[in-house]
């Protein structure tokens, strides 16, 4: 005996979604259900998986030449009715497999229902996801090493312009534009190397690991991964189906990425503002206000900023989707499309944008002249004094004293005079004058990635040298400095 | 002196992405700017929020009569556009606010453009999707009653029916099953009163606080708020335009409610495994397998899981984009727009799928039954003690004896003589035998909350108060017991 | 059969954790599961909830006025241990519970054991948890209340300085740094509204549930609640003892407090920097550099940016913990301790530090006087034209006009003749002088919420009002107005 | 004129928090900003870094080697007084790094003071943290692969013993219980992979970068990372100080493991429900009720699932940390300590439970083949069709028919007479009776990947093999196959 719902029904009579429950099928679990607004992005690499999956059953005998033959021009067939928008999707076309295999099936008829020999949606929809997602992250590199030379472009350009570094956004030591600069194509060169780790989660392949035991039929999968152009085979069925590393490394890899544009946008925003005054936007990333008549907003690197944000929690998303999911395929992974499209697209947009926002930005080197003060150099007052024989410490309290002074007398440190100084320490001399230049204390900082011209110089040869050799998939050649 | 961009382009010549430069506007920026897709949702609160904020600048002079019924009938004639599928969207409308106002100028010439007066699109944006959410808020509390509704109704249906109670997925106790069906009821419960809070959160006015620093016309800003229907307006202008807490609060109502249901949905796929058989998904909420012809799998409740997942994210996300804003209006904003829509419309399919779920599966009695075992009675034993007089840790001792007796002696406790049981404590005496009776297991829980068939009606009841006399709004009297 | 783990451990001989699996027990897993070093900060309310449960089945007739009596006067004794220091834990105390009740069966003897009939870890647990909180939340909402008054207070002392409002971190309109002081008062109001939500979801009681069906001796649930100061029990047994809603309520409620916090202390940041130099905060609240003997940097603010920062992460993770959980107590919910205490304690030390930060920050009112420019007042001249009876939109072009002119002419508005003014609209004349005052265009806001004088008078009427009159748990008349 | 903080204050008088704020020192923030009970778990880490230093700027010629030997001898009793335990602690003691520097000073005088000159706490932290990951990773390594080697001797263990493979957590195909416990030891094999792309961001020196321009005494940077251990110097200054990359990935690194340990952990818990009952944990992981007698509860295995929510919410938190800074060092990094030493010492905690449980657990044989039903059994009639000649798909549906014919008939497959059979496809003849045996169900899966035994047994000599050469650090001879 089962209690079953025709007394809840029932009692719902009248009901505005009573009738939903009475035919085979709800409305809104259909829409629920599917995926095919999402998956059919992929429609390429799932006619790619299948040409490639009904060679390996060829191979294997399970499909003559000719069958074989049929199956690929009528998914090639397909794929043309994709390409030409010509594609009539149906209703009952639940993803993109389902909808591929039914066009096919009316192509050419039931030797079409050969092609899903052995395959299972869980492998196939691995596959699919796994090609998309290479392909994706090469295009993606190239965007990458665009905006890594656009910051070489504009370092080159602003090497000589010296403004305010800041710790805990006060001012503390002068440095190159160009430095600052540069602090971000590094950051971006770690993320080529967090899209590599990423791209070899990707090249893996799952086709032939069926729903989860495997393949009944001995096909060859190092041929079928191989003709994929896949590095290797996933070596455990049950993992294969089930695994989604390779997009969480993605969300991962953008969401890094993407953190570091955050920051470049912050600080753009911050030194576009009339405070800072650094530079200014173009006005194709910027915009204006609907009542403010006077007002330019940055707005391109405030929605960077945002996005910033979204990443996060679109990797936290999936994160948590994965977390104690029962073993092999749950239907919980079809969160993973929404999640890597929406992250992918938006990161090419971004990476765009800002190549855009720094190659036009206008820098005012006047403004971050103006704002170097004397009292970020303070800390040269200190390395004088340690030239001079003074142990660090002491010299950092000698420095704070003269930074105490040079406020009660209401002058800035190159006017106190010899004596005044000696007051605080006989160790100064007429020499000292050499540290009121901002030039010399830039300068100064030439060891391996200082703020001096030389270091500078060689972190612009090593990065144009990253950049220009860089190769997706070859690992260890890329990072070798 | 400024360095430009100049230099950069021309050593991109020849860069696919050069052009993009060279002209005013970058077409990916304008594509990464632009919020029409998303917000031209709000089309009929946009227009409402306009067509409110005729008449307060009408009753502060600032539009004559005449003037002001242009208006209104010019953006009546918009939002006909909108509902008859026939309003034209141009590359240029930035947002839903751009193109109606761009519309009804078209339409009503210049005078058009007093209806901007002393308004933003800072405190338009927070008005539309303030009215947007508030009407959607009501809509769900609906859905969100309902499955209450049916919870109760298949509670009902049940309340005969007993199974094992689990903790830590090990058989703890025996329970009914209406008692774990309604343990989700009172879990919903709750959810309506964060809803509630969240309507409270919404339910205020911004309209009249301009770009950041009010309005300067003397608006009669409780008038404008009182014809927009909501509550109060809100009392700082500047935290008005940069307040977007109702809608965190709303993602966060909408990630503990869905969290909840996919404590159902766990618990409903774990009861329609072969293992527990409590339960089986109607075939509308269940999908086959393209590779196994005997599957039927309960997807429509991993996909309830998987959402949860995705709401943590958003919900995260948004809340990062929130944290360290400066103050005021800032772009990362926008991005409140998709997760907003985004999770509102599918936890309304949620709702809408469960309760369909939850009405339709076939609950099996014999299966429930089944999985009733013995060894479930032994707090029972400890109990039966404790009523002859032995202190609770002691008979707690006692009862693990028996428990380890009877896998010796590999016999259920119902078997055990009564000298075996004895041996372990003389108050056991031939009553022990109404203790092998899950029925009056289960009956012994008769305080409030228990499992006992009185206590258990007293839950329906105060359910079913609940959910008859709720209102949206009236929060104290909803929640009074 | 079963093939245990002797092959395994076999084959592991001589490996360094070898050891670890041949006994009962594994030290690593002790340390892993035990809770007391977190939860035995419960150790007055495991004893306060233990008190009142003992009268429960005193008049249950489970214990004599003896034996109930014994029972208080060895939990006052465990108590008084807590309280000086005297309490030693046993390495097998497992958690809080474990170790109060060893402690009492060894002051007062078996007897002891009888106090625990009926009751449950699970619901014991929850109900500790949720007393601990309820304390809690009031210690909470004063330190909140004390910071909005900290707020008023400063922005009382504020309310004459101008100082420019921002939007996109541009300069926008002219606006009074009270109102900027202000509007966090306001978003801290609304921090309250979500600590009540808190507290009203903390405020019901678990106790009597048991592991998970009920209390079997009929015990008085209600009069269990009312001893206990909870405003009502909870209603569902199954439901009582996994219900951690109110942990989840309580790390949402901090960490959208934190993050208004957060935007307070970015605005501190930007204001504190040599840029801006809107105010410095006290040295009690700064600190130096170990290198650069000038700096004092405003570490108070970047710490609590930090810890809004680290307790959306704190939600997030706990969020995650309940996603998907089976019905009733699962050990994963252990997971509540950590993150509850680690913010609860968190966020006091935050709200103290910002109370000082903002007391006693020093306001630079020149400075803030300096950052308006004429250009901020852009918009006034759109006003102008507007009461001369232009269209708004009309006049915002035409503003722009004039903004172009006087950066074209390198001149300030105010500069300006009449004759140029007179070349962008003939409805410019003489009496456009009155627009080049930052005081009049501030005073022009004096709608409800605007940044005039008067409106920001009442701002802190209503504020002061409000937390004159706000008592914890009354929630309706907290925010009448 | 500056408002100050003094009317605020007055008008405190008698606040109980009025005095924090007239001293100097406000000791909540004393207590919020120090990190001291944090990072002096790097005591050691601090001093290695030290000591490098005073080669390097002994090397510079800043110190002579006098007083270099000096500063070192006086490092390694500050260590010594660390390691025995004799360190006191001052309460100015801000951090480590101060704790350590100040003792150095009291031990050797002045001259301790000069081991600061050029360096800051910013490159000195980054220095210590990335030597204290570095070793960190290596233990961690260690323990990984103690639980892979854990499962491979479970797995040679259990390859004879045949179970269900669920998809959906329905029964789907028979499968080898030890390919299931191998699906989990290729997980943790990717693990050991970002394990290495975190040893790679972390295997790079920041020291010599100063506070953020880099060092002025031109001091060998590269040999100092040598010195150190490192593979490179840190390429840019500004970006050295702020970045904490390494930290995250590490983060990300634990959050995908403990994953995949919670997936692992999912199945255990359910495979030791009574349901399914194919293992059973050891005491030494379980624990048991104190109500209920008969429980013996997994916790071991639900604290771990736990564990798997919490890490994510700590990378959620620090990624938000992250997000937007501002660039260089700002004080919202400290928030890394909490969250990196939280997670890595629960990391090994886990991964030593684990092996535990694994090495430990009973398998019960008889359950895992007393699950196998006939119906699981359906796939392999479609293959049985498909080597007739059929086509895939059309074979899919008469297996289907076959499943109903049999669930009407209320029969197993195998007691399907041929004629039954053969009324649903002539294809069918008596061969079909080897179809109904899961031995050559389960052997069938031969190819690469699958659960036949020798597919099954390639596995588990790549995964030896890999366990055997894998070295950290050498990347790619760890993933050759």
């Amino acid at each position: 005996m089962t209690t079953n719902s025709t007394g809840g029904n029932q009692s719902d009579e009248g009901k505005l979604w009573g009738g939903r429950f009475t035919g085979a099928t709800d409305p809104i679990m259909e829409r629920f259900n599917s995926s095919l607004q999402r998956d059919k992005i992929m429609f390429k690499e799932d006619i790619q998986g299948s040409i490639a999956y009904s060679r390996a059953i060829e191979r294997a005998g399970l499909l003559t030449a000719e069958e074989a033959t049929k199956i690929r021009v009528g998914l090639e067939s397909v794929l043309q009715e994709w390409t030409s928008g010509s594609f009539v999707v149906h209703p009952s076309d639940e993803d993109i497999h389902t909808a591929n295999e039914r066009r096919l099936k009316e192509l050419i008829g039931e030797v079409g229902g050969k092609l899903h020999t052995g395959r299972s949606r869980n492998d196939q929809v691995a596959t699919d996801t796994r090609l998309w997602l290479r392909s994706h992250l090469g295009a993606t590199a190239t965007w990458l090493l665009d905006l890594i030379k656009a910051l070489l472009a504009r370092a080159e350009d602003t090497k000589h312009v010296l403004c305010a570094g800041y710790t805990h956004l006060q001012r503390a030591q002068p440095v190159r534009f160009a430095h600052w600069l540069l602090s971000f194509a590094w950051w971006l060169r770690g993320d080529l190397r967090r899209l590599e780790q990423c791209y070899t989660s990707t090249d893996q392949c799952p086709l032939g690991c069926g729903a989860l035991a495997g393949n009944p039929f001995n096909i060859d999968r190092k041929a079928l991964a191989a003709d994929l152009g896949f590095s290797s085979v996933m070596h455990n069925s049950m993992m294969a189906v089930a695994d989604r590393d390779f997009v969480a490394d993605y969300l991962y890899f953008a969401t890094m990425l993407c953190s570091h544009l955050s920051r470049l946008s912050e600080d753009l925003s911050l030194y576009s503002s009339a405070e800072f005054g650094y530079e200014q936007l173009a006005d194709a990333y910027s915009t204006g206000s609907s009542l403010m008549p006077q007002k330019k907003n940055p707005d391109s690197v405030e929605l960077v900023r945002g996005k910033a944000a979204t990443f996060i929690g679109r990797l936290t998303g999936f994160l948590c989707v994965l977390k104690g999911l029962p073993s092999t395929y749950n239907k919980d992974l079809q969160e993973d499309k929404e999640a890597l499209f929406d992250v992918a697209f938006t990161l090419t947009d971004l990476l765009g944008v800002l190549t855009g926002v720094v190659t036009t930005m206008r820098v005012n080197t006047e403004a971050c002249r103006a704002a170097l003060s004397e009292s970020m150099l303070a800390t040269d007052i200190a390395y004088y004094l340690v030239r001079k024989g003074m142990a660090f410490r002491t010299a950092h309290g000698k420095a704070g004293e003269v930074v105490k002074l040079a406020e009660e007398l209401q002058k800035p440190f190159s006017s106190l005079s010899l004596d005044e100084l000696r007051s605080i320490s006989p160790l100064f001399t007429a020499d000292v004058s050499s540290v009121w230049s901002f030039e010399s204390s830039v300068e100064q900082y030439s060891s391996d990635g200082g703020t001096g011209m030389a270091a500078v110089a060689r972190q612009m040869e090593l990065l144009h040298s990253f950049v220009e050799s860089f190769k997706l998939g070859a690992h260890v050649e890329n990072f070798a400095s």
